[in-house]
């Protein structure tokens, strides 16, 4: 395995779309694989800056995506899109949808189009996105997009860890995602009212204003701008676009982007700890040695603090 | 404090309540001092048979408790209650409904009335109570009644780690508790329709035989009884106590008792392991090694796995 993930990294490196391809396979797969391929790419990234897009099922995030997807190649730039789905059970380019966004763009190389799902737990999967989106990063995409459904804490958290994230809804959205409104709104940077040709779109748009008017912004914070957008017809797509262009300005003037980032390193870095620990957890709380320091303490040869130590020092031991 | 908690733990052993409400209160703040009072009379323990009662708020499980020890006493047993209110900001005598309680059996040397509440988070009182009640089985404690407000999951999960548990409804509790009611009936040995002289308890009787009709119970497993009673006036308490005693006497006959409590230290061996751990995540993740590790991180140095090992080989190794 080392000398084939050196040998993708490389290739990866060296713009491989396949080569891509197989190494995200194996950051969602997770496990020591993982490790190495981020180990062996991580200081080759830095470069690319990621926009997550996120919001309620069927808000056209997909078609909005393509449009900015297609806008990006206008301009000669690469891109990568990350498409993920946690209540998927699907992954690596087997969803429908996805197959018919990949001939889309089969013709062009300066495309990556890819579909996470859930292998396993979605932490794993939280965890995984952001090691795909430096193989991207490494493999030289300028731009990385993250789209995700907006439904749970997971996928809110997953499109919030971009630089810059769009929240798209659309008329009349509050009352299908009220639960979740909130948590959407806390991470937008850019607010898109898609299908904006439809009834209340108006009303939807000033309900947007009227909450941010209501939040505490203070003097020089980032006001997210509300943007009329028909993703269908591409009408406002240029429009977003500039309002992302115009939030990353921001973050760049305002040292924002490097707070952002810090930020994002060191959630990460948590995340990652706090999985690791759970996996000594699980191995600390399983087996033999386990069955025998449970017996151990129903004997009352042992209290069980002190059998919980034991447990531990073996695990940290081995 | 070793030589402190050696005098206390002795001094509980010889049934002095003052020493044992002060070790509750050292297991109730946790730390080294809760597992060294554990380490110091777990050996001691095994010889109480602790029963659960819970149900919603208002259910008069307060009432019922203190009509089952006056009934406890009349048989010349001691008896051990903890209240247990993951809710309230309280502790150690501290609430009113408990003082007023305390007076009533003031006199009584056999019974210890005690209250434990929230200090710091939930997990803590969920650990904290099993070490609580051993603390009342090393004092000679031949019953422990562990009362609690079946409201959310902690507190199911408290009252459900007993020998028997009792789940207290009224007439009518459905509505008031729908979210809950699954896992107050899972956790059920017996069923207690207090308030049995208003309107509505035959109905709310029929409903719980229906919903045990409908579970899939195998031949020779235990069907909770539905008991009525009213515990203001003391009709049907008596009933209630026999229930308790037909299921103690089931378990005994059937291996079913070790089985329930060989699962439960199981889970409290887990449940120890897992706040180890967690406190060593929390460790990992503070102070200035963390932060030089984000920044390694950040500055493309170390990658974030290898920065996440590092910091757990610190903690593990300190």
């Amino acid at each position: 395995m080392p000398v084939r993930s050196d040998d993708l990294v490389a290739r990866a490196l060296d713009h491989d779309r396949r080569a891509v391809a197989k190494l995200i396979s194996m950051v969602e797969r997770g496990g020591d694989d993982a490790h190495e391929v981020v180990a062996r790419l991580y200081r080759r990234t830095g470069g690319a800056y990621t926009v997550g897009i996120t919001g309620a099922p069927g808000a056209g995030k997909s078609t909005l995506t393509d449009k900015l997807v297609a806008g990006i190649r206008a301009d000669g730039a690469e891109v990568g899109v990350l498409a993920v789905d946690p209540s998927s059970p699907f992954t690596g380019g087997a969803i429908l949808g996805d197959r018919i966004r990949m001939q889309e763009h089969a013709t062009d190389d300066g495309v990556f189009i890819r579909s996470m799902a859930t292998r396993g737990h979605l932490g794993g999967l939280a965890l995984a996105t952001p090691q795909a989106v430096r193989i991207l990063d490494a493999a030289g995409m300028p731009w990385v997009i993250v789209e995700t459904v907006g439904v749970g804490q997971v996928e809110v958290e997953i499109a919030g860890a971009a630089d810059t994230t769009v929240v798209v809804v659309t008329p009349g959205w509050g009352d299908a995602v009220q639960a979740n409104k909130a948590g959407l709104l806390e991470i937008a940077d850019v607010l898109v009212v898609n299908k904006a040709d439809r009834d209340g779109a108006d009303e939807t748009a000033r309900d947007l204003e009227v909450m941010l008017d209501l939040s505490d912004l203070g003097a020089g914070d980032w006001r997210p701008p509300v943007v009329r957008a028909v993703a269908a017809t591409g009408e406002g797509v240029g429009d977003v676009w500039d309002a992302v262009l115009t939030h990353r300005a921001h973050l760049e003037d305002t040292g924002g982007l490097e707070r952002r980032r810090t930020e994002r390193t060191r959630a990460e870095l948590r995340a990652i700890v706090a999985h690791r620990i759970q996996e000594q957890a699980a191995g600390a709380c399983s087996g033999s040695a386990f069955d025998a320091a449970a017996a151990a303490v129903l004997a009352r040869e042992i209290d069980p603090y002190e059998a919980a130590d034991k447990l531990l020092e073996d695990v940290h031991g081995g």
